[in-house]
């Protein structure tokens, strides 16, 4: 039979049982402090009807849509979904009758995207999302909230990184505090969309060009140096009397003085926290706070963690209002950052913590068999070697898995009620009653780092 | 600004936050009884090459392929997988040299069909699959873990349901013996597909019309027989000397006796398996030991668990042999099952544990604030109700989403470091100084039953 070449689709990616084992437990972690917050799991279909999809618009050329390799059925016309969000909109304006409000939903699944693949960019990833959604109102101190649940699953991340992955940085902005500036200014609508692209592309051009092309769109030479002082200013009332020296609305810097207020309330750490006005993007779709997060060195690889604040969530949908503010993790490019990184170290591939190894198969199956159901009863996992293969094989195979214990038992163990139990990180080994077995390999795993 | 109708696409199935819970649960334990045993989490794309999803054939009329809205980017045809197995085949033959064999893993993943939807059987659904891998070959003994692994899984699903899911049986076969029996009765190979289809059909159809359409078929009077005595019995001993009497080969009745032997060796109750030489199910497919799984009085469902022992795992893929044994539980029909059979039982909306309420917001918000860190740092998953509205509503929130304990407190408790904690199953309610309110709380949840 002739073989069909397997060729890897670029985009997708699939990773081998150790590292799998790490990205699981990245997800276990996020959902325990996601858990902590009160959020709980929702999931939606990875299939939405295209129109849908296609509600809000500007993602057209990035949806998947599916087909079939048989005559159409017709009528249905159904696709992936790009994100999250749009699927948490049609969830919440279907559902609004079963859903208690303030409704605290999670949701960690992955979303597929007919992007160019490159560095942090997948067509299949996972998202990690929280979103808080009110009926009619919700609270500008939820957006504080927000803050804390990033703040505290980054440093929980940390945590099991041992402290190998940096400490992060929540930017934080508030869309009506630029409208506030360019309303002051007199800034037009239309002229204020590109002079919030210049802002977004100082960082990577430089003050000075950003200072020409504004000139150039024709802001007045006052306007810009107001605009630069304020896109540069991280603190709080620096803006806020730069903004009252031009008589400028202050309900966004007062918006933000309640989050950061409330934020540190929650326990973020003052450091963790970086204002900066001039932060433009996304600015066109959220309507209050904004978020972005950025892992310290790592600052190339964008932020790991974005969001904000709408006024209404689902008006595509329902004439209700729900008001929400929500992030999304992208679980996926912060994962490829802690490997590409070497954050993440890979030295087990199994869950498996003993190996009970078969040394006289043909005399002592049913005692081997016997031993493992007793590990398994404790809640010890446990496999049984089964192949007829040397011992020496045996323990290579528990070494390469990174499996931390093998028993081993032969005749004259089993005669005695007892077993060598061999540690495989401290290459030490013990003979111990199989009476005594389960208590002395629990306390053994104690000891033992966290896989 | 119209608003787009939303009509639900049928056959994927989605859940309010309630149910979703319990949906989290089972998958949760099926994970933990699965690396019990020491099987390792992969995770494969949704998506495969075409020509890797249609190797083997059968699914034609069933993938969902992948297009774009816009124009075409050529080159690649891709699908969604509609299984676990042929990516796990590719996985195997793509990685092989990054795994150690006997490889165990697990994959809890959803996978789409374009079948029509009716009930058990839906578009998009999850899959639990575990399979071992061998390299060139695998013992026959790792059909016994399989058996041992779907018995403890179904037993530790039953605990969580306080017992309300029934007993399950385990059917075996095994391909062997009802070829040996083919073959000694000399009904060659075409007629017994012919035979096999009877057979499937006997338990609907009944003894008599299957004897009739086998004689049919052309298979004589005593060969119906001696089909109807073997598919009929029940025992192993039975079923060895009927193919001894007519000198069939016992190969399959060896092998399944090794597997039924060692699988109570493991601990599985022999009341739990059933041996049925009767099952014609999957024999064109496997090569070896056949499983099925059926909850006692949800027979109608069909097999919840099925799956068996193939030769060669990849054989579309690589020259490389790869033995393999394993099983799929059907999470979503069997979480069907246990929803519609009010097996499981909602009252709870959410992971939270600890609403502080807000009674005087104007005054103490960083108090509850505090309060609400506190707790959260001490691991107690907790939400601060933020809305301005009356205790009686804030009340009525915790109750609607099942959160089993409010924290009140006003003026007067915070002067003295002290808070209420109301019970709200119990509907009791004690003052508590913020100092022992952790320790209260975490005794309280103790005593709880589990959500």
């Amino acid at each position: 039979m002739s073989k069909i070449t397997i060729t890897p689709i670029s985009g997708y990616p699939e990773w081998t049982p150790g590292v799998r084992m790490q990205e699981q437990r990245l997800i276990d972690v996020i959902k325990r402090q996601y858990e902590l917050f009160g959020f709980t799991s929702i999931e939606t279909p990875a299939v939405e009807r295209l129109e849908v999809l296609t509600a809000k618009g500007g993602m057209h050329r990035q949806i998947f849509t599916l087909g079939r390799l048989t005559e159409d059925e017709g009528g249905e016309t159904l696709g992936m979904h790009f994100d999250l969000t749009v699927p948490l909109a049609r969830y919440v304006a279907q559902r609004s009758n079963d859903l208690v409000f303030p409704f605290r939903r999670y949701q960690i699944q992955k979303v597929w995207r007919g992007e160019r693949a490159q560095r942090g960019r997948f067509r299949e990833f996972y998202q990690c999302d929280i979103d808080i959604i009110g009926r009619k109102t919700l609270s500008v101190i939820q957006d504080a909230e927000i803050v804390a649940v990033i703040d505290s699953t980054l440093s929980a991340i940390r945590e099991i990184t041992d402290g190998a992955l940096p400490n992060h940085k929540i930017h934080l902005n508030h869309r009506k505090i630029l409208s506030a500036l360019f309303a002051a200014l007199k800034i037009d609508e239309a002229k204020s969309a590109d002079v919030l692209r210049e802002i977004d592309k100082m960082s990577r051009d430089g003050k000075d060009a950003t200072k020409d092309r504004l000139k150039e769109l024709g802001v007045s030479q006052s306007a810009v140096e107001t605009i630069m002082a304020l896109t540069s200013s991280k603190e709080l009332d620096e803006a806020r009397q730069l903004l009252a020296s031009i008589k400028a609305d202050d309900e966004g810097i007062n918006e933000m003085s309640q989050v950061l207020e409330n934020a540190l309330q929650l326990g973020v750490p003052r450091s963790n926290i970086v204002l900066g006005f001039g932060i433009a993007r996304g600015l066109d779709y959220y309507t209050g706070t904004v978020f972005e997060t950025l892992i310290d060195g790592k600052e190339k690889w964008g932020s790991i963690c974005s969001g904000g604040r709408y006024d209404d969530l689902a008006s595509y949908f329902t004439t209700q209002k729900f008001p929400g503010v929500g992030v999304s993790i992208g679980l996926s490019r912060l994962f490829d950052l802690m490997v590409q990184s070497k954050i993440i170290t890979i030295d087990c591939h199994t869950p498996t913590k003993v190996l009970v190894t078969a040394q006289d198969r043909e005399n002592y199956l049913t005692d081997y068999l016997g031993l493992a159901k007793t590990l398994r009863d404790a809640g010890i996992n446990t496999e049984v070697f089964l192949d007829h293969l040397p011992l020496r094989d045996q323990m290579a195979y528990a070494s390469k898995k990174g499996i931390p214990i093998a028993i081993i038992a032969g005749g004259d163990e089993l005669s005695e009620n007892a077993v060598l139990i061999k540690d495989l990180n401290h290459v030490t080994q013990e003979k111990i009653s199989t009476g005594e077995m389960v208590r002395y390999i629990k306390r053994k795993l104690q000891s033992e780092p966290a896989a």
